[in-house]
């Protein structure tokens, strides 16, 4: 945790909050702070700055809060994920939170394995949870939208063209395609493929609505890896 | 599993093995083999081709090899890692081996917790088993070579200006220093800090051995993705 993210519940006045749950343990056993130690904090949705603990008590922390710079630029992409299997899915959920993607649609695909879609790890507050992870570790205080499209031909025939308008389209596909392309200028929306990749249908799919197949060499990546991998070329 | 690995005690013939461990299980609880299935095989070290499945049983298969299509070819690239927390370890090096590293030094830093260097996951077997892992699912037979220095002073002072000759030398630092260069030509020598980052004396005494420091911006990333986001964007 290199930042302590505060929620507008613990405010217990303008600059004072009141904390009690695993961020008070955090401060306790890995920060082993103390009153009067300052920290980093940033306000969920708001600006980030320091925190001086007033006081520390088994219990509760209450600290005095300072907020004063803007959280760090988000890259200006839509990121379209076939679903990852769901142990994937919450690494991936933090990966993309602390790389600053502000903008995640969970789409289906031939080869996500239908019991994907039941895992509790994609219920809001699960998703919540992995994202508020992933900004703690990179400093980040503004939450990405997290979509989910159940339906990939709906989604890619009805609303994708209009997703990806404006922006260069791109899918990560390894196959005889161009390069990924690196220090893109303007705003992206890429696709990332499932494990075993996205099946000749969907890419057809994909490119009609303006995504063109880029790949990243004979490698196969995990999808964690691949994510990782494709924004620090693109961006 | 997008390869099966094959050591030198399967063989059983000149183009025959015999399976009987995990990856036997790995056939048939994922893969759903049959007899006369072909899948891609490779031998560690060595080349990679097809097998056929001649026998499937419960306790053992065996299958008729073709090897004749070498490795991907490896990343011009000596990475050193400040070691990292048991679990995170076990994850960066099956990530350095599907990137395609082929030299890992693990080292000691001011800030890698002592109890780190305990840790089983150290072990050549376990470090050999993770290694396997990264290479079966980038489809790559040769493992990196990976060497453990646990006292930084001796190893940068006496050894490190030598491994560093005639490559590009960089560490991945947080701070305002240039960004990390995209697409270089030739060998690279990169240095990668533990959680908190290399101290400042760690920073120059890497920087007189010749490595100079770079940035990736302002996000802290985790180990596992500052590697990936690092080598996507040097090669």
């Amino acid at each position: 945790m290199n930042l302590l993210l505060l929620e507008d519940a613990d405010f217990v006045g303008a600059d004072r909050v009141v904390l009690r749950d695993r961020r008070l343990t955090h401060l306790q056993q890995v920060h082993r702070a103390e009153s009067g130690d300052s920290l980093r904090v940033g306000r969920i949705g708001g600006q980030m700055g320091k925190a001086q603990i007033l006081r520390l008590e088994a219990s509760e922390a209450e600290l005095h809060i300072t907020l004063d710079q803007p959280p760090p630029a988000k890259l200006p992409l839509t990121l379209l994920l076939a679903l990852p299997r769901p142990k994937m899915l919450r690494r991936v959920l933090q990966t993309v939170a602390s790389m600053g993607v502000p903008r995640l649609i969970l789409l289906n695909s031939y080869r996500v394995e239908k019991s994907f879609w039941q895992t509790p790890f994609l219920e809001p507050a699960a998703i919540r949870g992995q994202l508020i992870l992933g900004l703690e570790q990179s400093r980040d205080t503004v939450l990405p939208e997290v979509r989910i499209e159940k339906r990939f031909k709906p989604f890619v025939e009805d609303q994708l063209a209009q997703i990806c308008a404006g922006t260069q389209g791109l899918v990560g596909h390894p196959g005889q395609y161009p390069s990924c392309p690196r220090a893109v200028e303007g705003p992206v929306t890429l696709a990332i493929g499932p494990e075993g990749g996205w099946i000749p249908y969907e890419v057809e799919k994909l490119a009609e609505a303006g995504l063109q197949p880029v790949q990243l060499g004979e490698r196969i990546l995990r999808v964690e890896t691949a994510v990782t991998a494709l924004l620090a070329r693109l961006f």
